[in-house]
């Protein structure tokens, strides 16, 4: 169909940075946040990677996700301790030099009293050659965007508040729309129905997610579309399917 | 030192599997129990993915990671539902045929009433060739181990039974140990006196965590080893540093 083949697809990965999630010492709050956030942008999360604070695990992670999609979004490692080497791992990533940034410099000296810009806080000036700063209304401390790379903070708040400044400078696509059908039925009921309206629907994505509690299985049935005439077409014949199945 | 080279290391990446996590639709809750699981039985995780419900997405990062670490996880796509393409994505990695599994079939067979075994119900049964079942107490469709590739659903409870299962197959290494430090102080302010004490003690990972909350930031601090007396030692030197800067 000539609209569905207008709609503009804008893709995007995310890439956290750090050992304490894969220890599990922290349990990661920024995927959920980071996908929300691209569907409400019309930007189409791809992949999501984890790696460890190791230099060539995130320039390789780096590398692999840029060339593949429009945006990378990282988050974690640019804080001022040894452990904290995102900034270097993207400016080898990008072959560039990693310099003190007069920039950042200006902004963290400010913030800080005189004498308290130490050499620890000295790290977080440091920005990959070529960069844009990104700003941090939290701790001031900047974030940076290179290229189609954007590196963010992992504290929460402050990544929260890196994405709001760079979200005005993304290019869009169509929005992904979506309606949720829940059924009352283990997802094996409604199995060949549901394929049946996906092949009738292929610009739909549609999903089915059971659940289990106290041992009985429930399904939701997310029909996904860019085209709202198309949604509500798939989005009835599931929910009729369904109410058929229940009787 | 001797003893610290005869540590065993084993290695696993986990990778989840479903358009639903990318899109923010449902939140992740697998990661952190495997990552926790992982540490628990000396096996460090290296990576984590989230790819989409794409069969070439699903193949090359399995393909991926599995010839880069000892083992590999998988969570989601297991299903009776058009949208779960993991078995066919994963026989396509390891290009082997996908068929009804007669030891699969029997399972689901004395689990349905007579006559409903259904054509939705049969995909569960489709295994790799040449692949070992996986027990699944919760709702009996098996996951399947191919190489050193181990397939799991995606329902939190349904994955952690499988977990249990597969752990006794698994070859483990030397238990990660781990000390946390907490510092009333923002992290810059013990950044130097972190970086000496990980220079000390080139057989810890020493990472330094902060945390914002109501706009006054603390940092957490933690100490990991393969060895009871270093971690023992790097941790005593970190509250004497923490204790020593708050004074």
């Amino acid at each position: 169909m000539a609209e569905q083949k207008a709609d503009e697809v804008v893709t995007a990965a995310f890439l956290v940075i750090g050992d304490e999630i894969l220890s599990g010492r922290t349990k990661d709050k920024n995927i959920g946040f980071v996908a929300d956030y691209m569907t409400s942008l019309g930007i189409d999360l791809k992949e999501v990677r984890v790696v460890l604070d190791d230099k060539s695990d995130i320039a390789d992670a780096v590398n692999a996700l840029r060339n593949r999609y429009d945006y990378v979004f990282t988050s974690g490692g640019i804080g001022p301790t040894h452990d904290d080497i995102t900034a270097e791992s993207v400016a080898a990533a990008f072959d560039v030099p990693l310099n003190l940034d007069p920039r950042a410099v200006a902004i963290l000296e400010k913030h800080y009293p005189p004498g308290q810009f130490t050499p620890a806080r000295q790290r977080m000036a440091r920005i990959p050659e070529g960069a844009e700063l990104i700003q941090n209304k939290v701790s001031k401390a900047p974030g940076f965007r290179i290229g189609n790379v954007h590196v963010m903070a992992g504290v929460p708040s402050i990544m929260q508040a890196m994405m709001d400044a760079i979200a005005p400078t993304l290019r869009t696509g169509t929005k992904m729309l979506s309606e949720t059908v829940s059924a009352d039925l283990p997802e094996s009921r409604i199995a060949e129905r549901l394929a049946a309206i996906q092949d009738a629907y292929p610009d739909t994505l549609i999903g089915s997610y059971p659940k289990a509690s106290d041992g009985k299985f429930t399904t939701s049935i997310v029909i996904r579309s860019r085209d709202e005439n198309i949604l509500k077409a798939a989005t009835e014949d599931v929910a009729r399917a369904v109410a058929e199945i229940s009787g």
